[in-house]
């Protein structure tokens, strides 16, 4: 696989976290289209003003990220230190400081050591190369493992872990990174997601398409419902392959790189044994009941049990404040190709405990609610992406100390 | 201390729980002013609507209530059961079913055993009389211990737990008793909450009062987030005493007795080591943000760890999707006569986090937050009473299985 042309990635580290790199740096030749969605909490990290304001003129050279502290309530110092990381970064790659966005993530409320990241900046300025994961290994914190995925040339969707069969897996076209594991982890904070693209959407609305694809992806992830103040997804793209895609394939292949990634991070959350996929139709808002379900602490409780407990699923679907009859409810679960139905017309369905039980081991599980009774007519169908809760998180965010 | 007169109390044990009785009945002696407030979730019991319509004229005599089953997702026949309870027990009572509400907390979607009930019911009608023990006894599931609180004829509050010094301790006015340890249990649903005065309130807004009473307790009180599909909570006024409180006492002892119950919830809630009570003030809706507080499970994972962790305290807050500048925030964690200021300014105060992590090892923290800043001027307060959320919780209701 070759990457998306007119980019280099590069990570060092320089002692902001115990191990691996702290310091990223994704670089493109040429002034690149660029386009952000971030955090919406009140409370935000210094860098997530200075970057939305970086892109308000719709063009980035370079991020430069470092993991192990957040800069969030940091005062005017960490404001400051935000800044001269963009300077720092501009210095050392010979561009506009302007042109250069800035992303953090980590422990909240301890002032940036700026002599490590200009050491850490340094290093991985001259270690730049076309292979991304000194970069991926940079901005994780709690994460165990990294998270990427692309579309190739055709638009077909590799992301880690899966098989290529059948897919082109010539040339990327869209590459995105991202890491998060909490919303917050133990202290550390942040969802991040880069996305490079060397595809020409010179015709086509990026920051449209970005939040749109946000919108069914990440924004329909949720692993403990704690909004980190750091969040922060960027795409750059440079158009150096000379391809134009049609508006549809780029948002085609921006949703599945999103959403592959999107996935990652919920299976990948504090503690979490499994993907558990909320999807729910037939009601006017089918992403607010799925996001309730899959913030119940007692239907993730029940997921890390293996316990077919469709009593707590129907309980957090009733509280949603989305209003639906009982009587017209449709619960299901699916495993790979097993189907369970536990709950239609307003009481229990006849199944197997043991079975769903056995089933609930597998590490994806999708929990499938249809609430369109007879009158089948809402067709439209939200999916959350979440994970199990279970001792491990308890043990990451209560047994460690800040 | 004197009960308040007219009432009588009964619990039996008829199998439809492990341990303990399982079946209560609240009998007043003649017909009594009632008043109710109920679950808001969509996915409610047959009991709450029930109950809803029995109490529409205002009038009740009995109240009887089963737990170890919540008979809601139980379809037609759990609306028959219903209405069997109460015409049990009115029959074994010699009074009009319509004069009974229905109550039920336990497992969801599995039907009544009716025989059984039959039983509790005709045993404990038997066993009536002036001690709640074994009514309150009847209503708990995962409870830890019973709740109950009264307020007497002084307007002083007795609580359990609480020593009366200085208390005149002469003869309740509003007795009342509760449960809950999750908002659900592991499979246990609920919410419950009686209360029983033999005050004349007649020219008072009974309704109005106990929904008022509510919003500042029960209301204001999150184990997990969750909100059952059974929960009630019952007032009775038979007047039987011939004492006429104006409204704001009345209004005060109701609330006192409402705050104390919905405390003792949140101290025995599932896996709790300590009450957590959050304190915001200075800003349009402080209860919203209180209430992000209190169920961030990073929040309360941290309480679990006794770990002065202010930032996700501030992150929550700022997820809240309140308004308000960090700059103006003050955070403070008060645990009995100590007080420590964490955050101020937008930046970290200078605390001794060993000393503060030692006194969150205590059993009632209070976290307070003030977003006011210089500008004094919203004085509203809002309390919201919580737990803390540990490998106990996880215990509980992951290793549970229907």
């Amino acid at each position: 696989m070759r990457m998306p042309q007119g980019f280099q990635w590069g990570g060092a580290r320089c002692g902001l976290k115990n191990r691996r790199n702290d310091v990223g740096l994704l670089v493109s030749s040429v002034p690149a289209r660029a386009a952000g969605v971030f955090t919406t909490n009140n409370v935000r990290a210094a860098c997530v003003d200075y970057t939305r304001a970086s892109i308000a003129d719709g063009i980035l050279r370079a991020i430069v990220v470092n993991s192990g502290n957040a800069n969030c309530c940091t005062g005017l110092q960490g404001e400051r230190d935000t800044e001269s990381m963009a300077h720092i970064a501009a210095g050392k790659l010979e561009i506009d400081p302007s042109e250069v966005a800035v992303a953090s993530t980590g422990v909240i409320g301890q002032l940036l050591d700026m002599a490590k990241v200009e050491i850490g900046v340094s290093v991985a300025s001259m270690e730049l190369g076309s292979d991304p994961v000194p970069f991926m290994d940079a901005i994780l914190t709690t994460d165990l493992v990294e998270k990427w995925a692309y579309t190739d040339d055709t638009g077909v969707l590799l992301e880690k872990g899966a098989r290529v069969e059948g897919g082109h897996d010539g040339k990327a076209s869209i590459y995105g990174v991202a890491k998060g594991s909490g919303m917050i982890a133990p202290n550390m904070a942040t969802m991040l997601g880069f996305l490079a693209t060397d595809w020409d959407v010179s015709d086509i609305d990026l920051q449209g398409a970005l939040k749109a694809a946000a919108d069914v992806s990440f924004n329909c992830m949720t692993v403990d419902g704690d909004t980190s103040t750091n969040d922060m997804l960027l795409i750059l793209a440079n158009g150096e392959s000379g391809v134009k895609p049609t508006a549809d394939e780029f948002q085609r292949a921006l949703e599945r790189v999103c959403v592959s990634l999107a996935k990652q991070i919920a299976r990948d959350g504090e503690g979490a044994t499994k993907l558990v996929e909320v999807r729910v139709r037939g009601t006017e808002d089918p992403k607010k009941v799925a996001r309730t379900i899959a913030e119940s602490p007692l239907v993730k409780t029940a997921m890390f049990g293996c316990d077919p407990n469709w009593g707590r699923i129907m309980m957090a679907a009733g509280r949603s404040g989305v209003a639906f009859d009982p009587k017209d409810a449709r619960l299901r679960i699916v495993v790979g190709d097993e189907e369970f139905l536990l709950f239609e017309g307003g009481g229990p369905a006849a199944f197997d405990a043991k079975r769903v039980s056995t089933a609930l081991k597998s590490d994806h599980v999708v929990i499938d609610l249809s609430l369109e009774g007879d009158a089948v007519g809402l067709a439209e169908q939200a999916t959350v992406y979440t994970c199990d809760f279970g001792y491990g998180y308890v043990r990451i965010n209560a047994e460690y100390h800040t």
